[in-house]
C-alpha cells in the first residue's frame, strides 16, 4: 500500500490517497477543537490515543457483527479505512440528557430520556453544523428516506453495542457521534472515527454524584488534561479486546 | 358570554377566561414583535388587521372541511375561541426556502424545495423557541408519536388549502407557522391564529424577479409599513370569502 496525495486536512485526522482508490490512508493528527474550530490546541499524545482507541472499537463492533469502513492500523497515528462516499450528516444519539441537547432545550445535563433519541446535524463548517431534521434532509436532497432509515436503524445497533462496550469497562455512553458513508459497492457503513473526542463518556467508578468525564468536554470546559482520560478509555478497551480474544473474562 | 380574567398575555394577543370554561375571549394588540420580542413596536390598526384576517382564514378552512378553535369574531379587535390545551410546539410548513430555513442551511431565500417540509420548534420564550425534531419531542414527552403524526397530517391538509386559498387572492403561501391544541373532547384542532404575522405571503402580481412581501418580514427587515401590505391580504381574502359564499365566482 503506497501513500499517495493528501485529499483533505480536517480538524483532527488528515485523508491521504493510496494506490487504491477503494483505500483511504487516515493521519490522526494533536489538534484538539471545539465549538467548530473557536478553540483549538495542539495536546500531545492526542493523535497516538484515538487512533488506537478507534482501531479497538471498530474490531469490538466487527465482532459483534457491525461492519465499518476500518481495514487496519498502520502506525501509531494511522490507519487504512475503505474510501467512502460520505453523507454530509453528523449523525448523533443521546441515551442522557447533556451538551447541546441540554442547553438547547433547558434540561439539566443527565437527566434521563423518555427513549434514546436521534439528531442529524448538516455537517457544514460553513454553516456550523446547523441541527437538521429528516425533512429538511429530504429536501435538501442530503439523502433519501430509504438512506436515512437504514442510517437510522444501524445508529441503534451501533448504540446498543457501545452501550455494553462501555458498560464493560465502567463507562456510560452518555451519547455519541458518528458518520456514515457508501462504499463503491454502494453498502452504507459506519465511517470516520469512535473515540473520547466523539462520545460523551462518563466514569461509573465511585460516583460521588458527580459527573467524571473521560472526554473531550475535559477540553471543552477547561477541566484539565485529556490524556490521562483517553488513556484510561484505551487502557480499559484493550484489556476488554484481549480478553474477548483470548475468550477469558 | 362574559368576559372575566385575564389568562395570559402573549405578545400578539390577550387572552381571557369566559363564563364558559370551554370559550376563550381573545383580544388582538397592535403589538408587533420580532426576533422572539427583541424588536418590538406598536402598529395603530395591526389588531384589528389580524383578527379580520384569521377569522376570514378560519372560515375559509372550515368551508374546506378544516376545522378550528375559531367560533365566531365579536368586534373588530375580539374573537372568542375554543379554549384548548395547547402544545407547547410551533408547526412550520415550508413550500419554499425562506427565512430561518435559508439562513440555517445556506439556500438563498426562494429556492423550491424538493417536497414541503414540516418543523417544529419548542414552544419557550425563555430558551428562543428551539428548533426541535421528532425524537427530541418525543424524549422530553411534549407530545405522543401519535398526536405528532396527527398533527403532521392536518398540517399537510391546511397548507394544501391555505396554498390553494392564497393563489385565489394572487398571494403566494412560502411558510406559514401554526399552533394546535387539544379540545375538551379530546379532539386536536388547529388553534391560535393564521395571518401575515405567521405565514410568509409573496404577491404574485406583476412580477419583476424580485420578491413583494406582503407579511411580517416587512416589519423585520424594515421595509417600510405593514399596513397597507396586510389591507390588501385581508382584502383579497373578504373578497374571495364574500364570492364563495353568495356561489359567485
Ligand atoms: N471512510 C471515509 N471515506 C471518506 N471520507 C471519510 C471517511 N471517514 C471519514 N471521512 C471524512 O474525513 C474527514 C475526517 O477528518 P476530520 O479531521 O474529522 O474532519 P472534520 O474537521 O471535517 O470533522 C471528515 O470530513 C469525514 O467526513
Ligand atoms: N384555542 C386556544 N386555547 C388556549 N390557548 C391558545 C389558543 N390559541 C392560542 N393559544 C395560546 O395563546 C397565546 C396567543 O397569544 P400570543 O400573543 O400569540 O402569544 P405568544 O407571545 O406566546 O405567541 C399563545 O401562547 C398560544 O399558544
Ligand atoms: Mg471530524
Ligand atoms: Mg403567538
Amino acid at each position: 500500500m503506497e501513500k499517495l496525495g493528501m485529499l483533505y486536512q480536517g480538524k483532527a485526522k488528515k485523508l491521504y490517497e493510496t494506490d487504491n482508490p477503494d483505500v483511504l490512508w487516515v493521519e490522526y493528527t494533536d489538534q484538539a477543537t471545539a465549538g467548530n474550530g473557536a478553540k483549538k490546541e495542539n495536546i500531545a499524545g492526542k493523535a497516538h490515543l484515538n487512533n488506537q482507541i478507534t482501531s479497538v472499537v471498530f474490531n469490538l463492533l466487527a465482532r459483534r457483527g457491525i461492519p465499518s469502513h476500518f481495514i487496519r492500523r498502520i502506525s501509531d497515528t494511522e490507519q487504512l479505512n475503505r474510501h467512502m462516499t460520505m453523507f454530509p450528516l453528523e449523525i448523533v444519539m443521546r441515551n442522557k440528557a447533556a451538551g447541546s441537547f441540554a442547553e438547547r432545550y433547558g434540561v439539566e445535563e443527565g437527566t434521563a430520556l423518555k427513549q434514546p433519541v436521534l439528531e442529524f446535524f448538516y455537517k457544514s463548517d460553513a454553516l456550523n453544523d446547523p441541527f437538521i431534521n429528516r425533512e429538511d434532509i429530504l429536501a435538501l436532497d442530503l439523502a433519501s428516506a430509504q438512506d436515512l432509515d437504514i442510517i437510522a436503524s444501524k445508529t441503534r445497533e451501533i448504540n446498543q453495542a457501545l452501550t455494553a462496550i462501555f458498560k464493560a469497562i465502567e463507562v456510560e455512553l452518555v451519547d455519541f457521534k458518528i458518520e456514515m458513508g457508501r462504499s463503491s459497492q454502494g453498502v452504507i457503513l459506519l465511517a470516520d472515527e469512535i473515540t473520547p473526542d466523539t462520545c460523551r463518556l462518563w466514569s461509573t467508578r465511585n460516583r460521588d454524584g458527580g459527573i467524571t468525564h473521560l472526554d473531550k468536554d475535559i477540553f471543552r470546559r477547561d477541566l484539565g488534561s485529556i490524556i490521562p482520560a483517553y488513556q484510561t478509555i484505551l487502557d480499559g478497551l484493550t484489556r476488554l479486546d484481549r480478553a474477548e480474544e483470548t475468550g477469558q473474562d
